[in-house]
């Protein structure tokens, strides 16, 4: 979730500070953020929160920080816009200065020394680091690509002012690791534009183009190629709305005249001159294209013969989502072209060339690979030795890995016990892995409450022990009210048998748990209670 | 899960029989099989069943059929073992006849006869079968590629048999779809020979191999190379034995000399000179390369070095679980290959030049695609108009719809309203959707029973009602206990208010949701349950 926490003394400065969807593992969460307990016992010396780029993976967690402190965020515009946008949507928040930064041009906080340098990437204004700091140079590359098609402002980004920090020397780089079991170089975004180009070019029928709403030069890219070729543009989904409005008022996004439609006005123009920019290349539930999907979207519905485009990637713990989205486009009798078997999507971060590109540039005393699962930080790691940083110089740390980085080198200090933040409706909630633990067992076998009524005293049975369930699978030949009643007739047996044990509760648990084992074949959750007077 | 059923008349025969391991959306359920319940009600009528190969999602349903009726099964010897094997898991089920069938070699079932076409898979003993009905030839190819460089018994198994068929006429054409959205052909599976060749020539030190245990070929493939190069293989996981044993015991295995060591006797080698063939390329909970993965496998520790191969395609669903094993095998100092990355695996299944061969050489009149998704049943059905099928004549069916052939062509007949039978323990259970919508409901939001004593005729209190909560998520700030007391306070109130409204347990359910949702921001299930005398 990319949080990097920097210390200097009494100084602690963040880059990034994000969020991540959780798996389904965490049933019923919103969000996740990093655990923040560590930053936020020693929030008074944070100096600031340095923004690498717009991604809700790297801003995303700041609200989280709010709650406890004033904060000083350096950005650039778009990014700050975004999260003006975002804490809009939270309540009794701590204020934010804002400290507008730009590319080159460097600027202090604490003892470091920032030098923001521009890298390529799938938003626009994505930036790395040089930080100088008393010990020496570190480089941190944000997440990127090299793309020398791609131009920015008329020219591309090159490597060269990593390589200046290079050459002046450089202590220890963090670099980007996501695609660092892929081989070679990733394409440009330029040749997805082509792709586009041909495509719509092609076109027989409305083109549905489905994908990130921070992707502004894509969507720039393909409303000017629809301008070329005089097709209309509409816009679906929420945040392809707010990103979209955003980047033009900020002058980042040039839309050509008369290209943007309004997406109720579809059907006034010819089903070849239109394409659709929408939300949902992830299966996101609420989003445009899901509901278009499913039928159930109030303005758009599939018609035979539409051209539905994901151009993005299957985000992993999202396939069978996204798959199940694709079946119900096609049921409706759409075409769907997606990254696996059409070229309608680049990542935004660099292949193992480039990787191999940033380590020469830099060519740093000391290695840690970044952004990634294990295997990417893993594979990193043996490129760096490939180019010769020395087995002790590089590690792989996970969340919570304290690193010590001196003159010398990097030392591995303490590793603090994480729990990822879980959020409910924009709500901090205590829920440790052992809850989301149980929250699993209660979907895995169901449930069985069983409620006794008695004397304190002398025990005797007030009523008629009774039992409710939830979520218990029977076996077919098996009538669930009888087997209820079963239980109930096993409690009271099962009562009078223990009423006087001190642990009466835990036996009743078990003896439930024997009865249902037996009667459906596993043991459901068994939760007694006992009523006394 | 393949159940093909095909009626003529009072007669009834089944093609396959298979299971599907389930997603998470059926939580707690260790398979899935088709729907029978149509099949039951007319089982008098079934002639028999005919099996295409032996993988799971074609045999592993039959079991539960055998619950009611002895059968007449129709395979080759490798599948016959295989079920003889699973029947032993299961208790209490009537017999199976097996008739032994042979490629080419026709037989008749009722009044249909057919000839079993062999073809190449990812199992040995693969077949389609071309069937003479009353009205016409059905032809079904089972699940199959074109393997042109795969030698079975000396020479390569052709398409001619099929062309035969085609020439003579054919009426329906039911073929694989699974590789229906891949362009150009499946790689052979002597390419992958020839990687391992090269990997093995190249190894330093240990490597695993995780693959299906019924891909005997590529045991065997592997087998060879490793005694060509003077190595030795060891073997790990349950069915990796029981597979290649069976496979030895019909002499379908050549296993060379002194090859096979014990998995125990690892440490007597070098370790650039064993090879271990292991389950778990789908990181299954129990299997062995996961339970190495988590470094608590009895016999198997992960040296510094080794090289782990996935022998596999990474099936839709396990993504999360595979990555999650290839973390921890690289947290232990593996380095992993998988098939994203590495030519280690080729599919069993025809991409679209295949499936176009089968369509070119079958020349049906009409075209069924089966196998596969919706989206990949739409893409195999636009490649059969591509040679010459009319629409009319192409249906692409989903689970349950009936299919009625005629020598004039296809025609939709009613759609069956299926539920998958769920099955935990090897038992059927009785689950339908809703039940595992309230499952997954459970996880999400924790369950809240409340209980409370009343005088069935006063309606007073004779206690104060109790709450007894699972799975809940408080914010950071709540003390869950005092939140339950409040609760308690809360339903007493709500007792008063309504105590002899009729609807009284739907209020207190409303309530006490309307006080969780203040309290912890969601609304658990809420469950009240009253005693009375």
């Amino acid at each position: 979730m990319n949080c990097l926490v920097v210390e200097w003394g009494e100084e602690m400065i963040l880059i990034d500070c994000g969020i991540q969807f959780p798996d389904a593992s965490y049933s019923g969460v919103d969000l996740l953020t990093p655990d923040l307990a560590y930053v936020k016992r020693r929030i008074r010396h944070l100096k600031g929160v340095i923004i690498t780029h717009g991604h809700d993976d790297h801003i995303g967690g700041i609200p989280f920080l709010l709650r406890e402190k004033n904060l000083d965020v350096y950005c650039t515009p778009f990014p700050e816009g975004l999260l003006r946008n975002k804490l809009a949507e939270y309540s009794d928040l701590k204020e934010i200065t804002y400290h507008r930064i730009e590319p080159r041009v460097s600027f202090e906080v604490g003892s470091f020394r920032f030098d923001p340098i521009p890298v390529a990437h799938s938003i626009i204004e994505a930036l790395g680091f040089a930080m100088e700091t008393p010990i020496g140079t570190i480089v941190h590359t944000g997440d990127f690509k090299h793309d020398p098609k791609e131009l920015v402002n008329g020219k591309a980004l090159s490597f060269a002012p990593f390589a200046e920090w290079g050459d002046k020397g450089v202590l220890c780089l963090f670099s980007d690791s996501t695609n660092a079991e892929r081989m070679g170089h990733t394409p440009s975004e330029l040749d997805i534009a082509t792709s586009f180009e041909r495509l719509l070019g092609e076109q027989t029928a409305r083109i549905f183009i489905a994908l990130f709403a921070s992707n502004i030069k894509r969507i720039e890219k393909i409303m000017h190629i629809a301008h070329r070729q005089g097709k209309k543009v509409a816009l679906g989904g929420r945040s392809m709305h707010s990103y979209t409005k955003l980047a033009f008022d900020q002058s980042s996004l040039g839309i050509p005249p008369e290209t943007l439609i309004l997406l109720e006005d579809l059907d006034r123009y010819p089903d070849n001159q239109v394409i659709i920019l929408l939300t949902g290349s992830q299966a996101e539930p609420q989003s445009a294209l899901v509901r278009i999907s499913q039928d159930n979207h109030k303005e758009v519905e599939i018609k035979n013969g539409d051209t539905i485009i994901l151009s993005s990637r299957f985000i992993p713990g999202n396939e069978r989502a996204i798959t199940q989205m694709i079946d119900h486009l096609y049921r409706q009798g759409a075409d769907v072209l997606y990254e696996s078997f059409h070229q309608v999507h680049v990542s935004g971060h660099g292949c193992q060339d480039e990787l191999m590109m940033m380590l020469e540039a830099v060519k740093p005393k000391c290695f840690v690979p970044i952004h990634g699962e294990y295997r990417h930080l893993a594979k990193h790691a043996k490129l760096a030795r490939r180019v010769g940083v020395s087995e002790e110089q590089i590690k792989i740390i996970e969340d919570g890995q304290i690193l010590e980085v001196s003159k010398d080198g990097l030392a591995l200090g303490e590793k603090l016990e994480l729990e990822k933040g879980v959020v409910v409706d924009g709500l901090f909630m205590a829920g440790g892995r052992e809850l989301f633990t149980q929250r699993a067992a209660l979907a895995k076998a169901g449930i069985v409450f069983l409620a006794v009524f008695k004397n304190a005293r002398s025990h005797k049975l007030l009523a008629d022990p009774i039992i409710a369930t939830h979520g218990l699978l029977y076996q077919r030949e098996i009538n669930p009210a009888e087997a209820v009643l079963e239980a109930e007739k096993k409690a009271k047996e099962a009562y009078f048998k223990y009423a006087k044990e001190p642990d009466v509760v835990e036996r009743l648990r078990i003896e439930m748990r024997r009865f249902f084992k037996k009667r459906v074949s596993y043991k459901p959750i068994v939760i007694p209670m006992i009523l006394e007077v």
